[in-house]
């Protein structure tokens, strides 16, 4: 990321963050490591800068056109009850998204997932969270060709 | 809202949601009851649709313009540490974004706000955010006028 404006200390200038499945100039799109939300995707913008505002307007279009990709790849190949999509950046004030696919038995529903578990993790519900993740390399692969097909055509 | 595709029972189709502050043809931006969050602004589409990816690109470019009008008055006007935004719609999956200013002193930062308050009530940080609530008129009367300024330059 030679030339990418760098805060010394933060986390996400400093560390990929997690799998990467693509990256170019401006940002990358990362599969973390989320053990109760397989297919849990962050798109996390290249450079350091705190808030969306903090980016041209044609900055914002490019990170939030890879946002939605990701969405779309998501619903796709996990068809999940419902898609939570957000920026927060309390802890590592660094823009970045989170794309959550969520199903109403995973452990926090219908809460976002930051706070306490609702649910404990029962046998069932384990199992059907490991039937997605094991779609999740399906998942990584459709995601790469995405968003490489969207940046040619862009 | 004639002509605007609706669900009944969905919570966001049949009532505002809040004190509108402005709306057009295709989104409206509230101001909602949150107490411990002065300056919560949320941005509603107002045709039912339930993923940001269910929508156009031109619908979503329209929508995200809106959200960053609001991020970009809310941080004008109250200067908060930080911006969270989100769409998450688990209990009603009418897309809408939450635009939440936060503060280090907040009751729940550096926490999304859904979780349990990590701090309680003390009197000066309701003296702070007694502050902030003072500034919110001149935030809502800002708020239209950039939404206006913003769809007749458009």
């Amino acid at each position: 990321m030679a030339g990418v404006p760098r805060l010394p200390g933060c986390a996400l200038c400093e560390a990929d963050g997690g799998d990467v499945v693509w990256r170019d100039d401006a940002l990358r799109v990362i599969l973390p490591d989320e053990p109760d939300y397989p297919g849990f995707v962050r798109v996390v913008w290249n450079a350091h800068a705190a808030e969306m505002t903090d980016l041209s307007s044609r900055e914002r279009e490019r990170l939030m056109a890879a946002v939605w990709t990701a969405e779309r790849v998501v619903r796709e190949r996990l068809n999940p009850d419902k898609v939570n999509v957000a920026s927060l950046g309390n802890l590592v004030a660094h823009v970045h998204w989170h794309v959550i696919p969520r199903w109403r038995d995973d452990r926090h529903f219908p809460a976002p997932i930051w706070g306490a578990p609702a649910q404990g993790r029962d046998d069932s519900t384990a199992r059907r969270r490991d039937a997605v993740r094991s779609r999740v390399p399906g998942l990584r692969e459709a995601l790469a060709r995405a968003l490489q097909e969207a940046e040619s055509a862009a």
